[in-house]
């Protein structure tokens, strides 16, 4: 894994040298972990043509200092406790009389970006922009592969919560139970707060967990994704508690499961952003729901449960191969519920059977 | 409580008057919080002379926009899901014709100000600093009610995990346990991540909990804290599994607790930010423990788990009456563990009692 970090920092001194700047100071802590290794600590990574600076907090958890320390040119600076890492890593740029370091406008502070500017003397800095952002859009074979474990934790997870009993249980209580059980099989956490609707709350996409109880005849949606590694991804289904749906509960469900059906086979090398959401969206809005899905139908996903492309009926550009994005459309009426179901899946020609689906879990409308 | 929030926005305008300003943006999640009740959601206050307009994203879990309705002279900018409310917020600064427009530097990126400057035509910016920050430091009787709250939550889910039985369990499922029992007595959540330490790791204080069981002769450090109604809190306690603890580490429980009940006595009114620190550090540097702390030995907690002021050994400032302050001492020994000892007060005058203890589980050497 170390030479994949390194050849990420070789690809982007290219990017640098090409901006005419000598040095980038990277400061999101995703990009930071994307070019190290080094997990969420504050940390700040100078890179020169030269050299790979990784400015560390002192009072570090000794997890997080794992996989980066194998960087072959990879040199630590340790900063005290509390001090900001930027600081030191201007600093340091100062000292190696960089001429133009580049820096993420987007990540730094005004108050940080001057006081980066007053440290870095006699260095003039430019924007970055999210530059380590678009090389992190098209995932290599090993972050997929994490990704595909963050997914059967999830799956896994998922499936357990549907073996018990779920009458009578708080919407708080079956989230935090989501979340232990994928700790438990190995998630670094949940990639985001479980969310668990029931009743009028199923099929909202932000729900938060209340201490309404499962009643017998209720939709259930549960929205959940585990992290591991630092990747992440996200997955929805909605069940049905009791043994006969609905009329209106069996229609709404076919309904949004052909919404992502078509969402998920829109999928592919070459295909626009928008044609995923446009796919799911048709079918919606030709049932009547016109309104019912004012938000992307999906995002790109990896180090950021929200990260670039996304899937937006506006959204230009093409998907490129090896690009893990969500597919995730609902549809909620206002108190009376609503079904959502969303997968995480990764773009591949046709050649290589198409999408790949990472979150496995079935989509039937399952009574329990 | 919508009074109190209208009393809040009224004093900052009087700091924004002085300051020449004719209306705020305030972007910090805690200071939105502390000024509308509006809970963390992306929101942006913009409070100008006359009005006061907060700027939601349309994708609001239901519970997020309670209590701030109830403001009177609060009224409502509903955005488009995704998109940035202090652009929607600049946007109305400039339709409000508003001259001179304080933003929080110290939150906004680079990128975001220059989006924010661009919509806001014909607007001045300058920088408000951390004034709502300041203005956070001293808490009125509501918040340390819910401080109090908040403290009780996390004492309850201590005592019921000393009366489990601990051998044999990992520091994982310890953490996940607390956190869990916190939810179910009431907390909006764990205010941070629970740490769980045993053996070699106990007496650290960022420990990450690891799957290392818990055993026979282990001192356990537990540090946590539950959210109430967006208030936090941090304690840390230390004890020893089985009947007998060593010699070592009945010494080492013993120093911690005296340097900890003298940073705790020191606390007050009118006392320097550094003295509880000073008092404390003096006692573990006596026992020959120089280097073990070189973290401040406290800091101030509210809506943020850690914020003004900061009692470490070189602050400066004094104390005021009715902040919440943490004081927790630690010493860890490499490959052997250690002992933290951790409350969170509230500075009270002698008059009144002195500092008031909000985390009153016991702070003797329990042998589990």
């Amino acid at each position: 894994m170390s030479d994949a970090y390194a050849g990420r920092r070789e690809r982007l001194r290219e990017n640098c040298s090409g901006k005419g700047a000598d040095a980038a100071l990277i400061t999101r802590p995703s990009n930071v972990r994307y070019l190290t290794g080094c997990g969420p600590c504050g940390a700040t990574l100078l890179l020169t043509r030269e050299r790979a600076l990784l400015a560390l907090p002192d009072d570090l958890p000794p997890d997080d200092t794992g996989e980066h320390l194998l960087g072959e040119d990879l040199s630590q600076l340790l900063v005290t406790a509390g001090a900001d890492t930027a600081l030191a890593a201007a600093e340091a740029a100062a000292q190696l009389r960089v001429g133009d370091l580049v820096v993420e406008e987007h990540d730094l502070t005004v108050t940080r970006h001057r006081a980066v500017a007053a440290l870095a003397e006699g260095v003039r800095l430019a924007d970055l922009g999210r530059a380590v952002e678009r090389m992190r859009v098209v995932k290599d074979e090993h972050e997929i592969a994490d990704l595909r474990i963050a997914a059967e934790i999830a799956d896994q997870a998922l499936s357990e919560l549907l073996e018990s009993i779920l009458v009578g249980r708080t919407e708080r209580h079956l989230a935090m139970e989501l979340e232990r059980r994928m700790i438990d099989h190995g998630a670094d956490k949940a990639a985001f707060p479980v969310s668990v609707g029931t009743g009028s709350h199923s099929g909202q996409e932000n729900h938060q967990p209340t201490d309404r109880r499962v009643e017998e005849g209720d939709f259930l949606t549960v929205v959940l994704g585990a992290q591991y590694r630092g990747y992440g991804v996200s997955t929805a289904r909605t069940f049905v508690i009791g043994a006969s749906p609905a009329p209106w509960q069996v229609e709404l469900h076919r309904l949004v499961f052909r919404a992502q059906r078509a969402g998920r086979e829109a999928l592919g090398p070459g295909v626009e952003s928008c044609v995923p959401d446009l796919a799911a969206r048709e079918i919606l809005q030709a049932a009547g729901h016109s309104e019912a899905s004012p938000h992307p139908v999906g995002h790109g996903i990896g180090l950021e449960i929200r990260e670039a492309p996304r899937l937006g009926p506006a959204d230009m550009g093409k998907l490129d191969n090896r690009v893990p994005v969500t597919v995730g459309p609902g549809v909620h009426l206002p108190g009376k519920g609503g079904v959502r179901i969303e997968d995480t899946l990764v773009v591949r020609p046709l050649e290589e059977g198409g999408p790949e689906l990472l979150t496995i879990t079935t989509k039937e409308l399952l009574a329990l």
